[in-house]
C-alpha cells in the first residue's frame, strides 16, 4: 500500500509523445532515404545545439515564434531557448563559420525542434525538421539542383505519383510592379496565399480591403494566379503579363531555364509543374519557390517546400549570404504514408527469428545466428527456452518474416526447418557448409513479393 | 555604422558546440555502424521526448543529476526538465508501454541528452548517448547477446584491437557475504572502483575507514580483485573464493556459461576477458558487467559499458522489469579515433566532383551526374562557371576523390577526363553507353587503397 502511493505515474508531458518501434522504424527509413539523397548531391551533415542564447533565437522577431519558444535561465543565469526551427540556427551557424567553411556551402540538417503551441489534434510540441540548403551562391544551378533533390527524394521514399509545384517570386513581383502594387506586395501575397483555401472572391475582397487594390487590379493579380495548362502554355501566357518589367522577365526566364535543365535530367512536366499561385510566406523567399504534393493525397498539403532567398543571415553578419533550399515535412509525409497504407506494421528491424527450442542447443542457435548476420541477415534469438507456440506467437506479434526451427531431432540430422511466417510454409534445409542452404532459402523468401 | 551596432553576435551557448561537416560525418558513420549492429540482433529503435515532467526525471534521486538538470516551467506552468540520460526515460517508457510492447523487449535509443555541468576541457553540456537494452527477461542468453553485440559493434566501427572486460557482481557479493561485509558492500565497492586510479594501499585504507573492514578483510577483497591470468585460470582461482556462497557460485557459473557461449560464437579470450576489479557504479547493476577498452588507447577509459540489472522501473511500476544492456560512448570513441588518426579529414559526403567548366554544357553535366548517382556514386556539380583552378581548389579543400573534367573540346569528342584527385593522375573516358566507362574508372579509383 505504501509502496503504491509512492509510485510516480509514468506519462509523457502534454503535447509530447513516445515513438514505439512500429512508429520509429518508418521514421528512420524516411530519414535514411533523405540522407542518402542529400549525400548523393554532396550536401554534408551539420548539427547545432538544441539550446541557443535567446538573443539569437528572438532575433528573427516573429511574435509567434517568440511566444512559442521554450525559454528559461540556464545554470549561469543566461537567457536561453530551445530552437524552434533549423533556419535560424543555420543563419547563426553560417554567419559564425562561413570563413572556415567557404562557399558555396551545401548542408543538410535533420534535427528536433520545439514549439510550445496549442497542442491540437495531430500537432505536437516536439517534431523533426529535415532541411537542405546551398548557401553562398546566386547561381540558378543550385535552384535546379534543389528541384532534382526533391524529385529524387520523393522517388527514394517510394512515391511515383507526386508533383513538385514551381513558381518564381519575381514573376509575381514584376506583375505587381506593373500594376503599381509593389509597395502593397505583402498584403497582396498574404491574400493570394489563401486562394486554395478561401476561393477567388474572398481573396479579391481581401486584396481590396487590406492592400487598397482596385477591383480591376485584384482581378489582374488573380488572373495571373490562375494561368493554367502545360508548363509551355503557362509560360506563353505569362510572357505578356510580365513584359516590360525587368524583374518579371527575369523570373520567367529563370523558370524557363530551370525547366529546361530538369527536363534534360529526365524530370517530366507532370512531376514539375509551374503553379503561379504558390507564394510561400511573405518576405523570406525572393526567387524560385517549391511545394510538393502527393497525387493520392493532395489535401494533406505540401510535403516538401522551399525556395531561394537573398540574404540568410543579415541579423548576424554584414556578409550577404544568398541561398536556396527546402525542407522535407517528415511528420506530414509519415501521416500520409500511414493513411495510404504504405507503412508496414512491424516492430522488429530483423526479419529472421530463431526460437530457443531445444534447451541444450543454445550454442548452435547462436552460431547459426552469427552465420546469418555475416551474410547480412538480421536475426533475433529468443532468450528463453519456452514452448515453441509461445515463441512463435511473439514472432508473429513482432512481424518477423522467417523462423528457423531446430529441435534436437532436426539438429541430429544436421538440418533445420526454415519457415516462411508470411505464407505458413516450411522446408528442411541442411546446416552444412556455413548454412549456405539456409541463407539461400531465407533470401528467396524475403525477395518474394 | 548603425547597421553594425544592431548585428547580433553569432555564437553558441557556453558548453555547447556546432558540428561542422568534418566532425559530423565521422559521428554519423559511428551512429550508422551502431544502428546496423543493433538492428542485426533485432533491437528496435525508439524515441522519447527531450522534455519530461521534472517529477519523472528527479525520481532517480541523484543529487548530481538533479543539480545538473535543465529545469524550468513550460507554457502551462508545468515543472519540466531536459533528459540527462536515456535510462530514466527508458524506465518511464517501459513502465508506461510494457503492456503494449510485451516482453522480452529489445530496444536501442540514440539521442541527445543535456547536463549543465561545469564545462571543463572536453566536457560538453549536450552530448549523444547510444544505448541498447533487453528488458523483461532474466535469461543469461541476453547477457551473452549483449557481449556479442559489443564485440560486433567494435569490429563494425573498424577496431580489431579491443578488449571487453567482463565481471559478475554476484561474484563480489558472494565473497563479501563470506567475509561478513555484505551490509558494507556499497562502501567496499566504492573503494574498489578506484583501484586503477589510486592503487592498492589507498583502496585498503578506504575500506578500513569507510566500510569498517579489518585489514585482513580488505586484503581478501583486494586479492579477489587482483586474480589474473587467462579466463580459465581466473575461474579456477575464483572457485575456492566463492565456494559456499550460493550467490558467488551462481555468479561464477554465469561467467563460465557466458564465456562458453561467446567462445562458440567465435569470440576469443583476448577480446572478452574476466576482470574481477570492475564494479561499474554501486547499486544499479546486479549481475554481468561489461567495460570495453581499446588496445591502442586504454587510458581513454571504457568506450562501451553496461550490465545486468534486476529492476529497471521500480519508481514507476510495481511490475518487475529485469534487463541487460550497454551504452556506446560515442564522444569518447570519436575522440579516440581522432587521436589514433582513424578519422578522415573530409567535409563532403560525395566522392565525385564535376566542375562547371564549359558554360554551355550545364545540361550535359547534370545528366552525367544523374547517371553516376543512378550507379550509386555521390556527385557534386559546382554551381558557378568559374575558372577551373578555383573550382579544383574548392574540390581539394572539401576532400573530393575524383573530378570529371569536360570542356567543350572533350565533349565534342564524346568524352571526358576522369581525374584521380588523390594521385593527381587523369585518363580520358568515353561518355557513350550511359557513361559506363566513366563509372567503371571512378569505381576503380575509389576502390584503390
Amino acid at each position: 500500500m505504501s509502496d503504491k502511493t509512492k509510485l510516480i505515474q509514468p506519462r509523457t508531458l502534454k503535447g509530447f509523445r513516445d515513438y514505439l518501434p512500429e512508429a520509429m522504424m518508418p521514421r528512420e527509413r524516411l530519414i535514411d532515404a533523405a540522407k542518402r539523397v542529400y549525400r548523393s548531391y554532396g550536401f554534408a551533415p551539420i548539427d547545432t545545439p538544441a539550446l541557443e542564447l535567446a538573443e539569437i533565437l528572438t532575433g528573427k522577431g516573429s511574435d509567434e515564434t517568440d511566444r512559442q519558444m521554450y525559454r528559461f535561465l540556464d545554470h549561469g543565469n543566461r537567457d536561453v531557448g530551445l530552437r524552434f526551427d533549423l533556419t535560424v540556427p543555420l543563419a547563426r551557424f553560417a554567419a559564425q563559420h562561413v570563413g572556415t567553411l567557404g562557399t558555396p556551402f551545401k548542408r543538410y540538417h535533420i534535427a528536433t525542434v520545439w514549439r510550445g503551441e496549442n497542442a491540437q489534434r495531430g500537432r505536437y510540441r516536439e517534431f523533426m525538421q529535415c532541411d537542405f540548403d546551398t548557401i553562398g551562391t546566386k547561381s540558378l544551378v543550385s535552384d535546379i539542383e534543389t528541384a532534382l533533390v526533391i524529385h529524387d527524394l520523393m522517388r527514394e521514399i517510394g512515391f511515383e505519383g507526386f508533383q513538385i509545384r514551381l513558381n518564381n517570386r519575381k514573376v509575381l513581383s514584376g506583375v505587381l510592379e506593373k500594376l503599381d502594387l509593389a509597395d502593397k506586395s505583402t498584403e497582396v501575397l498574404r491574400a493570394l496565399d489563401k486562394l486554395a483555401k478561401i476561393g477567388r472572391e474572398k481573396v479579391a475582397e481581401e486584396m481590396i480591403a487590406a492592400a487598397g487594390a482596385t477591383a480591376e487590379q485584384a482581378d489582374q493579380v488573380l488572373k495571373l494566379a490562375e494561368v493554367s495548362g502545360s508548363n509551355a502554355e503557362i509560360m506563353k501566357q505569362l510572357e505578356p503579363l510580365v513584359a516590360g518589367s525587368e524583374k518579371g522577365e527575369e523570373g520567367l526566364s529563370q523558370l524557363r531555364d530551370l525547366l529546361e535543365a530538369t527536363g534534360a535530367a529526365g524530370v517530366t512536366d507532370a512531376r514539375l509543374a509551374i503553379d503561379v499561385s504558390i507564394a510561400r510566406g511573405l518576405d523570406y523567399y525572393t526567387g524560385t519557390i517549391f511545394e510538393t504534393f502527393l497525387d493520392d493525397l493532395p489535401g494533406i498539403g505540401s510535403v516538401c517546400s522551399g525556395g531561394r532567398y537573398d540574404n540568410l543571415a543579415s541579423l548576424y553578419t554584414k556578409e550577404q549570404l544568398p541561398g536556396v533550399g527546402a525542407s522535407l515535412g517528415l511528420d506530414r509525409l509519415l501521416a500520409a504514408m500511414e493513411e495510404l497504407g504504405l507503412v508496414e506494421k512491424v516492430s522488429t528491424p530483423a526479419p529472421v527469428f530463431i526460437p530457443y527450442f531445444d534447451e541444450k542447443s543454445l550454442n548452435t542457435y547462436l552460431k547459426l545466428a552469427a552465420q546469418l548476420r555475416a551474410a547480412g541477415l538480421g536475426v533475433e534469438v529468443y532468450p528463453e527456452a519456452k514452448k515453441l507456440g509461445q515463441q512463435l506467437k511473439y514472432a508473429d506479434r513482432r512481424g518477423f518474416k522467417v523462423a528457423i526451427i531446430a529441435g534436437d531431432r532436426e539438429l541430429a540430422e544436421g538440418k533445420c526447418q526454415v519457415k516462411n511466417l508470411m505464407a505458413g510454409e516450411a522446408t528442411d534445409e541442411s546446416l552444412d557448409d556455413g548454412a549456405t542452404a539456409v541463407i539461400a532459402r531465407i533470401e528467396k523468401i524475403l525477395a518474394s513479393p
